[in-house]
C-alpha cells in the first residue's frame, strides 16, 4: 500500500469504529493493532489524536454528501428534491455505511457539548447541510408546494432530529421499521398528507 | 456527610459530567478531585466504574420522571396527558437539569451501538417509556381524539427522536427556539393543527 491508500484504509476503519464508540474512543492502539500497523506508522499518517479524528469526520462527512446527497441533487430544486433527499437520508440511516448507523448522528450527540476544532468542523459541516436543507423547503414553499406558514429552519431541525433519531431506534430498540417510520413522520412534519 | 449523602453527592456530579463527555469517559479520578474525595472513596462507594455508570444511569432516569412524568401523570389518559408530557418533555429538554441537556438522549446516542449492563438498563428505561407513550396514544385513538389509522408505535418513536434533537440543537447550533421547534413538531406528528 502506498501513503495514500494507508491513510484512507485508517480513516475508514476509524469511522467505523467510532459510529459505535464515539470518535473521543478512539484509539491509536487499537487501530494499529486492528490493521496489523505499528502505532507509530498509524500517528506518523496524522500527527495527533486531533488531527486523526477530523479526518475521520471528514471521510465521514464525504460517505453522507455521496449517500443522501448525490442521488437528490439532480431533482428538482424545492419539494421535488426535497424528498428526494429525505428518501436518500432514510435508506442511508437505514443501511450498513457504518458499524454503528449514522457517523454524523452519532458524532452530533457526542460532540454538541464538547469544545475544539472536531466540534467546529462538525457544526460547519451540519450547519451547511441544515443551509441545503432550507434552500429547498424556501424554494418548495415559493413554488406553493408547502404552506406560506411554513417555518423553513424548523422544518430542517424537525428533518435532522427525525432522521437522527433511526441510530439508537435501530441499535436499541431493534426497531426495523425505522425508516418507514421516519418517512412518515418528516411527511408529517412537512404537513404533507401521509 | 454520611455515606448517602456522598454516593448521592457522587452521582449527581457523574450524571452532569456524563450529560457532556459521555458515561464512558467518566473517571474515578476526574469525580474524586472534583468532589475533593480519594479515588478509593469514590470506588468504595459502588465498586467498579460499570457500577457507578449504573448508578448515575438510574439518577438519569429519576430526574427524566420527575421533570417529564410527575407533572402530567395526573392529567387524563389519553390526548390531555400526551400533549402533558410532550410540554414537560421539552421544557426539560430546553432546561439545565444537566450541563450537557437530556442525559437519557445523549446515552441513548452514546450506547446504542454496544453491549453490556448499562446499555440494558437503558434500553429497559426508554422501552418502559415508549411504553408509557404508546398507552395515552392508545388511549387518543380509542377516544376519537387522533385518526384510526395512527400507528402508536410510528408516533411514540417520532415524539423521542423529536425530544432528543433538541441535544445538539441548543449546543452544536445554538437554536433558541428548539424547544418551540419540537412542540410544533410533535404536534405535526400527532396530526394535530399547528
Amino acid at each position: 500500500m502506498d501513503a495514500l491508500e494507508t491513510r484512507s484504509a485508517i480513516v475508514r476503519r476509524a469511522a467505523d469504529i467510532a459510529s459505535v464508540e464515539g470518535l473521543e474512543g478512539l484509539t491509536i492502539g487499537r487501530l494499529a493493532s486492528e490493521l496489523g500497523m505499528s502505532k507509530s506508522g498509524v500517528v506518523g499518517q496524522f500527527g495527533s489524536k486531533e488531527e486523526l479524528q477530523l479526518a475521520t469526520l471528514g471521510y465521514a462527512a464525504d460517505v453522507f454528501r455521496e449517500q443522501v446527497w448525490e442521488p437528490a441533487r439532480h431533482l428538482e430544486p424545492g419539494l421535488p428534491r426535497l424528498l428526494g433527499v429525505c428518501d436518500a437520508w432514510t435508506r442511508y440511516a437505514d443501511s450498513d455505511c457504518f458499524t454503528g448507523g449514522c457517523f454524523i448522528a452519532a458524532a452530533q450527540f457526542e460532540w454538541d457539548g464538547r469544545d475544539g476544532r472536531v466540534r467546529d468542523a462538525l457544526a460547519e459541516f451540519t450547519g451547511l447541510w441544515r443551509s441545503a436543507l432550507v434552500a429547498d423547503i424556501e424554494a418548495a414553499i415559493a413554488a406553493g408546494d408547502l404552506p406560506a406558514a411554513t417555518d423553513p429552519a424548523q422544518v430542517a431541525y424537525s428533518l435532522e432530529a427525525l432522521a437522527a433519531g433511526m441510530n439508537p431506534a435501530r441499535q436499541l430498540h431493534g426497531d426495523t421499521n425505522a425508516a418507514a417510520w421516519t418517512l412518515q413522520a418528516m411527511r408529517a412534519v412537512l404537513r404533507l398528507p401521509a
